[in-house]
C-alpha cells in the first residue's frame, strides 16, 4: 500500500468505522464529507490548472461550477427539490471526498481527467475557466458515479455474506 | 512509483524543467508555489483536524497562523524586511509545495506530524485551534527546512559532476 492509500485507510478506520452509507444519495448530503471535500476539489483542480498552463496556479472551485457540474452530470436528483448553489456544490464534494477516501480514484487520475476536459485557452478569462470546469467536473461525476454505485452494491454483499 | 509520487513527476517535468530554485529564499518567495501551496495546506490541515476530531471536518488556514508559524520557526530571513502577512503566509505555502513536488515529504508524513502537535481540545474554540495551528505548521517547517537545504545541496553537487 503505498503512501497515499495510506492516509485515506487511516481516515477510513478512524472515522468511517462507525460510519456506513447506503446511497449516493446519503454520501451527497452528508456535510463532513463536503467539506474534506472542498480542501480535495481545490486541490486537485489546482494541480490540474497548473499542468495544463505548464505554471503552477491555483483556484477555488465556486459553489456555481460545482453546481452546475451536478446538474449537467444529472445528479440533482441525490438533492431535496429546491436544493441551492451551496447544497449542490456541497454534494459535488462530498461525492468526490467519499471516492478518494475510498480509493475508487486516485488524485491522480482525477488531475489527468480534469486536465484532459480543459486546455489552454480556457484560462484566458474566467468566464470561460468556469465553463470549462463545469465541464471538467461532469465529466467527473460521470467517471466515479457507476464506481460508487458498484462499490456500495459490493459493500453490501460482503456484509450479508 | 506510486500515485501520489507519479502525479509529483509529472508536475516536476512538466513545470520545473524549466525552472530551478537554488535558494529556500528563492523558494519561499515564489508566487506560484504559493497558490499550489495554499491548496496543499488546506488538504492536509483538514486531513489531520479531522483524525484528530475522529469526523471529517475542514478549515482554511489562515496567513495569521502561517505567518506566525514563519516567525517562530525563525524563518523571517528569508523575506525581504517589513515583509507582511499575506507574504509570509505565501512563503510557507511555497515552501511546503516545494518540499512536496520534490518529494521532500509525503501528505501522509504531514498529516501526522500535524496530528501528533494538535489534540481535540485544541478544537473547542477558534483561539484555541489557532495557537494550536501555529505551534503544527512551526513544526512541520522545522522538519522539512533542513530536507530542502539537503535537497538543494545535492541537486547542485549532481548538476557539477
Amino acid at each position: 500500500m503505498n503512501n497515499m492509500n495510506d492516509i485515506r485507510q487511516i481516515i477510513c478506520n478512524a472515522i468511517f468505522s462507525r460510519v456506513s452509507y447506503k446511497s449516493l444519495r446519503e454520501i451527497a448530503q452528508d456535510k463532513g464529507l463536503a467539506k474534506l471535500g472542498d480542501a480535495l476539489v481545490n486541490f486537485i483542480y489546482s494541480l490540474a490548472k497548473s499542468l495544463i498552463l505548464g505554471k503552477l496556479d491555483a483556484w477555488k472551485v465556486s459553489d456555481a461550477v460545482l453546481s452546475q457540474a451536478l446538474e449537467n452530470a444529472s445528479l440533482l436528483k441525490l438533492l431535496p427539490k429546491r436544493s441551492d448553489k451551496h447544497s449542490r456544490g456541497d454534494a459535488v464534494e462530498a461525492l468526490l471526498a467519499y471516492a478518494w477516501i475510498m480509493g475508487i480514484f486516485d488524485i491522480k487520475n482525477a488531475v489527468m481527467l480534469l486536465k484532459d476536459e480543459m486546455k489552454r485557452d480556457d484560462f484566458s478569462n474566467k468566464s470561460l475557466e468556469k465553463i470549462a470546469a463545469v465541464r471538467a467536473f461532469k465529466k467527473l461525476l460521470e467517471e466515479i458515479k457507476p464506481k460508487i454505485e458498484t462499490f456500495l452494491i459490493m459493500r453490501k454483499v460482503k456484509k450479508e455474506l
